[in-house]
């Protein structure tokens, strides 16, 4: 499987991909699942792919020569000369198109879903940043202050800690430490998201960025993740009182019980109990 | 949706499950999901539902006359004369089958897939605790040591709480809580999971119980739980350094970018940066 997340702030950018894929747990490989596009002083963007290995290669081959040709007039878009990233998104939706139409019945007579989840972002000089998710057919959605971020693959696990943390206004390294939490969930209840992990973190206006690294397990800060996370969160759980068992009892009806409805118990906080 | 979860610990069982049902986001109603078979000094069970509501209330109401006939000479077995859970859960897995005999046809025709997930779990005079999955097909399995409980419904935002904490040896107050502590990171990130909630503690070899609770979202023990955890999920995370970025440039590569290879940061903990 594959887990990408990739977050818009105020001020920047954030993307994570792991790079594990799976054909069956008997069948695991390595692919990187991050591409950076990059024009010094001019456009960056970078694309996270999940779903299926040979549509996204394919997919990432021809976003570098794919054009939109839309008015036989004017000079055909492609995501090196596009205006906006917007253009760009569709380029990249166009290029999604193209690669169904060259494989999607020979997947289907193989029984193989066309399934491609795309998320892409970056900056081209004139506009602000953008962020978006491209799906299989070619459509997509941006991303707003209210959902300032998109994640393709594996997304469950690590979903909440996004939810609890990021907002527009967060800083671009703490943005980044909470990607690298929500991977670590996910790391950890899904074998079949792996290492090494591809991190960017884009600086707003910068139109490049020096900030790439990739982090194997053996990574002193995604250690101190990993095992502190773990850790602390076992101290949060234990510090929560235990409920107490109260014989008021409620009013609310459990199923019936062999027949009979059986008075309930209340449970209480432990003070409350001493009231 | 639904999320239940059953959990089998050397001092006892703890059940709970959510109470929401939806044909759609536009048709969301409130159904108890657990049923509890109780015949004091002598068997208790308790069953978890999640899956189509018509075959899980069809399972259930079966479930109470249901006997299986496997040997003319012998009296058939039924949950309130079976001598092991073991035997209990088979006349479980044949009620599903005559569920499936009875509606499976019609449901395929109308383009609905016969799914049912059941956990059922209980102690019978004579033997130990024991706890099933039971599936669509009538077939199940047993918790373990090493995987104590069983979930059905909406899994995963609640699952890695309960790998980080359950274990045989988790007390039953303890184990409460973590079930709570799971079904409110579920009904956080998924609508479709919501309250009351049905809650059973079983202390081991009672054969009845007095901790049956339904709790709403009034419950003071509940939003204790509720608000805590989030707050201190989050003092957690602010607690965990950011990322320090380095220069020193590691050798495994990115992606190609714009044709060429860039070379990469690291990322390190504050105090080795401070090295």
């Amino acid at each position: 499987m594959t887990y990408c997340v990739g977050i818009k702030l105020n001020a920047g950018l954030v993307f994570l991909s792991d790079s594990r894929t799976n054909a069956g747990v008997d069948n695991i490989s390595t692919f990187r699942k991050m591409i950076v596009y990059e024009r010094r002083g001019d456009r960056f963007m970078v694309l996270l792919s999940a779903g299926n290995l040979s549509i996204s290669q394919s997919v990432r081959e021809l976003l570098q020569v794919e054009a939109l040709r839309e008015d036989p007039e004017s000079d055909p878009i492609t995501i090196w000369n596009a205006t906006s990233m917007f253009d760009a998104a569709r380029v990249l939706g166009e290029t999604v198109r193209h690669v169904y139409d060259r494989d999607a019945d020979a997947l289907k007579n193989a029984g193989v879903e066309f399934n491609v989840n795309l998320i892409f972002g970056g900056q081209i000089r004139g506009e602000g940043m953008r962020l978006f998710q491209v799906y299989s057919a070619g459509n997509f959605i941006e991303a707003t202050p209210e959902t300032p971020y998109f994640q393709v693959g594996e997304y469950k696990y690590g979903k909440p800690v996004l939810d609890r943390v990021i907002t527009p206004d967060t800083a671009l390294d703490e943005a980044a430490k909470c990607a690298l939490v929500s991977m670590d969930s996910t790391m950890k209840s899904n074998l079949s998201v792996g290492p090494p992990l591809d991190l960017v973190v884009y600086e707003a206006n910068r139109f490049e960025t020096d900030r790439i690294v990739c982090i194997d397990m053996h990574n002193p800060y995604y250690r101190m993740v990993h095992t502190s996370w773990g850790q602390k969160l076992r101290e949060v759980f234990d510090s929560l009182e235990d409920p107490v068992w109260d014989d008021a009892h409620t009013d609310i009806p459990l199923m019936p019980i062999d027949g009979n409805t059986k008075p309930l118990k209340k449970i209480t906080r432990p003070e409350e109990k001493l009231i």
